[in-house]
């Protein structure tokens, strides 16, 4: 009789089976628990044994939830947002978590109720990562977004910065890799350290592909561990995991050629030496074990006398019934004679109708088919018996060997999760060494400063997808001679991947990579910000101009002296005047003159604003070249100084296939205003050339006055 | 010994499970194939057996591919783009499909060769659709994503058109409503008939709600015959069919009472008589049949004598057996005496070990446990072979019934098939009937002019999400006096929801259903085209301004005089003067004027283009009304005849949290370029008010010449 009942409660946030979870992403259950303005996050990966705490508050923890991979979010009762989805208090537990603010005490303590609920046992952290105070490199989501970091515009996985650096070897890699992408450092001492183990590593390249093709025989050590301490293992994850120690161990004896980069010594030393649990799970777990305990192959022959002799008993058994076979043919004469099992009737002699005559008589019959019949005898039945016997022993002995093996290298788990942790550092670190040498990216320079220099940058993305050579440009900024760049420029000339690729190359250096420049100054920002295309979203009652302007509104209210800022047009929903007084009044805010002062690249398609040059200090013109020959329109893709001479925005209309007629009557019109004379309010004096003067224009018009 | 080998390949349109494929959805397989310039599309969705040919050509069949649910395309050997997956080429059937042009006949071919080698059988059409020269009102892809029809712009399923219309009670009417909002019709009889049965269904609303009620018993009737036909259904199939041709009878009934409008009384009398198919079922099928054949539990008794026979045979011996018990209790006197049964040995006899004593002579023993003896006896072990033998007999025998009945059903597969579909649309009708009655729509007017007119018309879908009363507006239309309308007003006042709400009337009109107006009148359009908000996508090279020109120019290209145009904003993403130069030049080219003149909406901030009223009859100004009170924007959601007095542009920047200084420095700049001049080069004259005038800009200023 099998025993049944609930055992597990499986939800997004708790199922461990890695058919169902992300190998590449965390798999977080969020708690929030809210103390006043304080509102205190817990991240907790019962796949991983990854708790981390963030120190939040009111206005910031959703943008705070929105940084991490979260499959499932649980609030106490003072959240009542339709993210939050309610759990029942847990019972309080006095001093559990009383080294940590009330607020975070309480979230911990939700966060731990509710796993232990689902898992029908108690749930400890292991370890619990504070997020409170490391300095980052903050983005929103909507920069996240902007810049494709790890999802692209569409939603899908490709074409991101994440698609271009990863090319970790082992799933903690992967894991922690979209985690530095998405939370780059703002601290020189770490980035520093950083740079440094991946110079080693690029100067080590031939080592960096030895450790490269260790790491790859590493299996996913954090949730295998995970899922043996849960029980929710297979026989077959603790060969994986022995296999993946001694990938680690081999790993830690190459280390010792890389001592020179700090960051590195610490990692390699950090890996533990696990010799004895290798040779204990050797010894204990075959090589191709069944697939469950059920399927009685996983404890290894030798390993345990009791269960040697079982499985001996056993199977001599089945050899002497199967050895049968020829007794009692050469005894009966009956040829066609043959002894089979089967699960009702266990093992049988069967011999066709055509011989029923030789059967002799201490065969037992047991059943007629059409063209057989089926017997046993009683050695048979004898043997039978033994095998059974064994089998009813043999179970339940060898299931208790294996929970033997298992809680011996859950001995060591501690142990196997920091390593985990630090391997997956090496990965990233390697990773980033390989992609360097082969994309040729180089370390850049850090610096507490607020000048941002780059010489020769290119789109690490773009580069890589395109198929004609990509044309690099430096840029410099700073927060003095040039701290606003106003950037000119047609449509299609590459204003936009001009000013991201110099935000991508931010993040990358403060993640700790290399550069896809030939020289890079990097002055630390603490936040970048973007402000880039725009959608609608009628059913939120938003136009596209109205989350123009609030992610406008957005930045002016959290921008800092340190931050970068890209503005990638703005007031362009709105009526040109309109849109013009916006877009200059936001770039005096932003400039030296108004109380930011941060590092801003601004791509305008209102010329107007190229006169902010001569106005404000620190405000700077630049444009990307054009040629024109024989009447076509050649993309040089170059930064220059200077603002755009014309802006080609019908040329570009003609290469989208605008019809002709429309492309000339356009050319007319635009050389009828450039002619003529905007009136008072804005409106234009649009005719035709033959015409007579505008009907009222001139008439109301104050520049004739 | 279990025979094992492929019997069927699981590709994406080829699987059939329900849980793995959307009720609401055809699941389309797409063969192409080419002769010079024509394509032949064939969609082919194996689980409704649904066939449809369309002839396309080699500039359309992408847009005409996306038009449909599509999960799989294979392509003849001509193509060659990413979208073709290509298979064998089929072994030439001569003859099969000759009566379908060559590239048609070739695409049957493919699809059918492919089809029957996943499934190991052939695969016949039982109807082929023909889709060539069926008038229909064209959108593009684009124009389905900008009037979120069937998916919003976040790609989800809420907030759609088909969101707020889908009351359909079957999966088969779910997967026509799609198909009918894809697919609206541009011809004035078919949508009459349409229309004409829905008013009577409106009339008879009670009727038609107990229409609904027996609706909703009714299975998946495409998917329920065809998983019989393919051998991939369950027993349980079987009882859903029978009970819901049961609820198509009720159906057919009820239809008496609907004959006034041809369409439903042709529907309802294309409703197949079942009751034979019933009887037979309701005899053949248990109601509670077993998941599988092999559970034995299936047919039902009294319908196969054979049958009967063995299972009663078995049962009694079963029972035999089990009454022993009480006998061997009383003639062995132990109380705890027990017969029990196990896989591995049968039934037996289970004697405690205390007892063992008093166990019989005759008793053989089987097996001992640690408290307990297992022993047969001869009557048991004959009773035994007994219910083996007739299990052994019964199995294959039911299984055979099975197979009968099974074949019997198919018999009834094209009645079930052209039943389903008349179910389908009978569904979809009440569905719009009773969204009618709900959110009181209208029956609009239909006509073959180019007359568009609506009063009091609402958006379908803002009015179901918003919480305040939907401001309801009037629309006047036509390709003369009032040809393009030019729309300003400031951002949120609702131009776009005012644009959309118009064109999505349309749709819903030529699909046959009532709309959202108290009166309308609609002048048939054939092609609907929508250039609305807008991306850029750097990946492939395209910056927002190019998207919006390649969608302007696809317009331009395809429009004609029975087309409704829908543009929000063009030439926002370049210069003033190019983006003026090139909305004015679009403008007049849609406009009479030019060579399209087609019903136009024409949105757009440069209010220099409200002085085309005055060039180019057809032309005609509209604004959304807006009060201000105390300095705050109200929003009347009113469109009214002239143009707007203010674009309030910064007010609603304000609105979005612009910090107040930023606000007010944009008025100071606002309130100098209305003062003040444009430079011969579109150049502001852009300074503080108490500054020195303009460096360089009137002195070349032509306007003071």
């Amino acid at each position: 009789i099998v025993k049944r009942g609930v055992t597990r409660v499986i939800t997004p946030s708790t199922v461990l089976n890695d058919q169902a979870i992300d190998p590449s992403r965390h798999n977080y259950l969020a708690a929030l628990c809210a103390e006043g303005d304080e509102v205190a996050i817990v991240l907790w990966d019962l796949s991983t044994a990854s708790v981390k705490v963030i120190a939040s508050s009111c206005d910031r923890y959703r943008d705070d939830l929105a940084r991490y991979p979260v499959a499932e979010c649980i609030a106490a009762e003072e959240f009542f947002s339709p993210i939050a989805e309610l759990t029942e208090s847990p019972a309080e537990i006095p001093g559990h978590f009383d080294h940590f603010p009330p607020a975070q005490s309480r979230a911990l303590a939700l966060a731990r109720h509710y796993l232990s609920t689902t898992q029908f046992r108690t749930i400890e952290p292991t370890e619990i990562e504070r997020i409170t105070d490391q300095p980052l490199l903050l983005m929103d989501h909507s920069t996240c977004r902007n810049l494709e970091l790890l999802t692209n515009m569409n939603g899908g996985n490709d074409h991101t910065l994440l698609w271009v650096l990863d090319r970790t070897q082992t799933a903690m890699g992967g894991r922690l890799l979209r985690d530095w992408i998405r939370h780059p450092l703002f601290d020189r001492h770490s980035i520093e350290r950083r740079l440094e183990a991946v110079e080693l590593l690029v100067g080590n390249y031939a080592l960096t592909g030895t450790l490269r093709d260790i790491l790859k025989g590493i299996c996913d050590l954090e949730r295998t561990i995970n899922r043996i301490a849960l029980e929710q293992h297979r026989p077959r994850d603790l060969v994986n995991l022995r296999q993946s120690l001694h990938q680690v161990m081999q790993l830690r004896e190459h280390g010792e050629f890389l001592q020179e980069a700090p960051l590195l010594s610490e990692l390699f030393a950090s890996l533990a030496d696990f010799q004895e649990l290798i040779d204990y799970l050797a010894h204990a777990i075959s090589d191709e074990p069944s697939a469950t305990i059920k399927g009685g192959q996983v404890i290894r022959n030798g390993f345990d006398e009791t269960l040697d002799r079982l499985r001996g008993a056993r199977g001599n058994a089945r050899d002497q019934i199967l050895h049968m076979e020829a007794d009692e043919k050469s005894q009966t004469g009956i040829p066609s004679l043959k002894i089979r099992y089967n699960k009702v009737f266990g093992y049988y002699i069967e011999v066709p109708k055509t011989h029923q005559h030789r059967v002799p008589q201490h065969y037992i019959r047991k059943q007629t088919l059409v063209n057989a019949e089926r017997f046993v005898t009683e050695p048979i039945k004898e043997l039978e018996s033994l095998i059974l016997e064994a089998e009813e022993q043999l179970q339940p002995h060898e299931e208790m060997l294996y929970s033997q093996v298992c809680s011996y290298a859950l001995q060591w788990m501690e142990l196997i999760v920091s390593s985990a942790r630090a391997v997956a550092q090496v990965d990233v670190l390697s990773c980033f060494a390989q992609i360097s040498v082969g994309s040729h990216y180089n370390r850049p320079h850090i610096d507490d400063d607020t000048r941002l220099e780059f010489s020769e940058l290119r789109h690490p993305v773009i580069e890589c997808i395109q198929s004609e050579p990509f044309i690099a440009n430096d840029l410099q900024l700073d927060t003095k001679q040039q701290q606003l760049m106003i950037i000119t420029g047609p449509n299609m000339a590459g204003k936009s991947t001009y000013m991201r690729q110099s935000a991508l190359a931010v993040i990358m250096a403060q993640m700790g990579c290399f550069v896809p420049a030939t020289k890079a100054h990097i002055g630390l920002c603490d936040r970048i910000f973007t402000r880039v295309g725009a959608s609608d979203n009628l059913a939120e009652g938003k136009s596209t101009f109205m989350v123009e302007m609030s992610e406008t509104a957005f930045i002016l209210q959290h921008a800092t002296r340190h931050s970068l800022i890209v503005i990638d047009e703005v007031g362009r929903g709105t009526s040109t005047f309109d849109g013009i007084s916006i877009a200059w009044s936001v770039a005096e805010h932003l400039s030296g003159q108004g109380p930011i002062g941060a590092r801003t690249l601004f791509a305008t398609h209102f010329h107007e604003l190229t006169d902010l040059e001569q106005e404000v200090e620190g405000v700077f013109n630049c444009h990307i070249l054009i040629s024109e020959k024989q009447g076509q329109l050649h993309f040089l893709r170059k930064v220059a100084p200077g603002c755009a001479p014309k802006s080609y925005g019908i040329e570009v209309a003609r290469l989208a296939q605008l019809p002709q007629s429309v492309i000339e009557r356009a050319y007319e019109i635009l050389s009828n205003l450039e002619a003529r004379e905007y009136s008072a309010e804005g409106r234009s004096a649009v005719v035709h050339s033959q015409d007579p003067p505008y009907l009222f224009g001139p008439l109301d018009d104050p520049a004739v006055e």
